[in-house]
């Protein structure tokens, strides 16, 4: 596994994502030359600084011109213009990816910006942390965690072989790839992803404003069970305002179910109906315990968070 | 500190909480013996086997005939039924507490049976585990979490003087202890804990439950965002049926809200109002920030479960 998997790699927009992509590659030897290119001035100088990047420049047409694949890893509705800005220049033949949470727009956004003789392949890495910015990045964030790439309808065997190279390179980052339906990701995606960070981001914000109980109470007694929701609700604002926008018909849907769910669970507890309470409570043991087993989930206690002596 | 607080404590309800007591206790030498009641055989056969009770029965009223401190670790539908099991046996002058997240409904069961020459003092460790059972104790469960008691209103010397006995017992298992009105910790609670957990056990059910997606799915992508939710949706279903039976009118209040500001983020969605979606976004970082300066919650990513090199 020592010849790269891309010559040439270019990362448009390089926070949390990006620089972890460029991280793990650096590490698996699956790229040759690493080009960067970020909106930000403060962003640009500090990638510079932590030296991951042969170049980094604010301009995402003279980092993609000679790439042989290029990741598109801004919110998804920054795509289009990151696409656009990129538009004359893409290397001819090379493979153009993306890492949104979303599909539908990204998908649409590269192809209707990439030309004909490049392979549009887009991803999205199921892995990420609360935290942002080019610091948080790191090379194990993908190791153990599903890459999805919802490839276009091409059956051409060129596209075939660009699919299975770009699943070569996120398998060398440590990740499974799976290949998915577009529509489907974004279902699959609203229920255990976006409709968590909603519900995250709106019990914070209810508990924030309470009148009768101060946020410094918020705080203290945070441990009966609060502060769980807190770390996805301290995620990247920009990203998941993108997020909610661009999959709002999956988003609305599973939120609609879920608001029904708690309007039943709400009428149980007002007529003291006991075993409904039960059996639901009961169920969802068993989704832990399979997400554990799926690898994806520590079985330690609080998450492991409190390093306590065995 | 070799003097023990208590000479001899008797715990009725040996799960988590009970078990973690007993080895909190015994590890800061703030008792002496240790009887132990519970209503299970096969958690007695158990307790008995990890040695760290003195005693133990399925008798409550044998295992507080002596003990100067009794803390009630049942669930809080329980509690009536294991007070009055214990009414005629309380050794005069004792202190008679519990470890229920609502303090409502359990301080009144513990009045209603407790002598008068005894102290009843409600409280509640705010700590806990997604686990149950004598084996999920560990002893330091409680080190710097809060511990809060809901004293009765009497202003006796020798109530008084039992307050702080049981103050200095809860520090020298690690505790910061707060003393607070009934009715506001219930109030608190609601919005710390109960319904956290209300809406993680939605969540989990909403997901299991769902056409178009199915569970293997939402296991295996569930590192974006939704396996946070799984570890309290994993706790004891008992407990958790009890508590909110017990606390019905403020986890009704508390959840009222909770739903009108997901209906008003939700028409922010359907309307496309990013800007309502960013501002509410931003602000609940700072919520997570205070919770880790106040020490309730570890600073690394995803909770430190990764445990990546730094």
């Amino acid at each position: 596994m020592s010849t790269p998997t891309y010559p040439k790699m270019a990362v448009v927009g390089c926070g949390l994502i990006g620089s972890s992509v460029i991280r793990g590659a650096r590490a698996a030897g699956a790229v040759g030359a690493v080009a960067v290119a970020d909106a930000s001035v403060v962003a640009r100088q500090r990638i510079a600084e932590l030296g991951f990047a042969d170049s980094v420049t604010g301009d995402v047409a003279e980092a993609v011109k000679d790439a042989d694949l290029v990741v598109f890893a801004v919110p998804v509705m920054a795509m289009d213009e990151a696409a656009k800005a990129a538009a004359g220049a893409f290397k001819p033949g090379c493979t153009i990816t993306d890492v949104g949470s979303v599909k539908g727009a990204p998908a649409e956004a590269m192809a209707a910006h990439a030309p004909q003789s490049c392979f549009v392949i887009p991803g999205h890495p199921i892995a990420g942390t609360e935290q942002s910015g080019p610091d948080a990045g790191f090379a194990e964030l993908f190791h153990n965690r599903w890459t999805i790439l919802t490839p276009q309808a091409r059956t051409d065997a060129d596209y075939q072989a660009a699919v299975e190279r770009l699943t070569e390179f996120w398998t060398r980052l440590g990740a499974n790839v799976e290949l998915m339906d577009e529509k489907h990701h974004d279902l699959v995606l609203a229920v255990t992803s976006h409709l968590p960070h909603l519900i995250a981001y709106n019990i914070v914000g209810t508990a924030a404003d309470l009148e009768g109980v101060t946020r410094g109470e918020v705080m203290k007694y945070s441990a009966g069970g609060f502060r769980d929701f807190t770390r996805i609700a301290a995620s990247d604002p920009t990203m998941w305002r993108d997020v909610f926008l661009a999959n709002k018909d999956a988003v609305l849907e599973i939120l609609g179910r879920f608001t029904e769910d708690l309007q039943a669970l709400s009428r149980a507890i007002r007529w003291g109906e006991g075993d409904k309470l039960f059996e639901l409570f009961s169920r969802t043991r068993d989704i832990r315990r399979g997400i554990i087993a799926a690898g994806q989930e520590t079985a330690e206690a609080n998450f492991g968070r409190d390093h306590r002596a065995p």
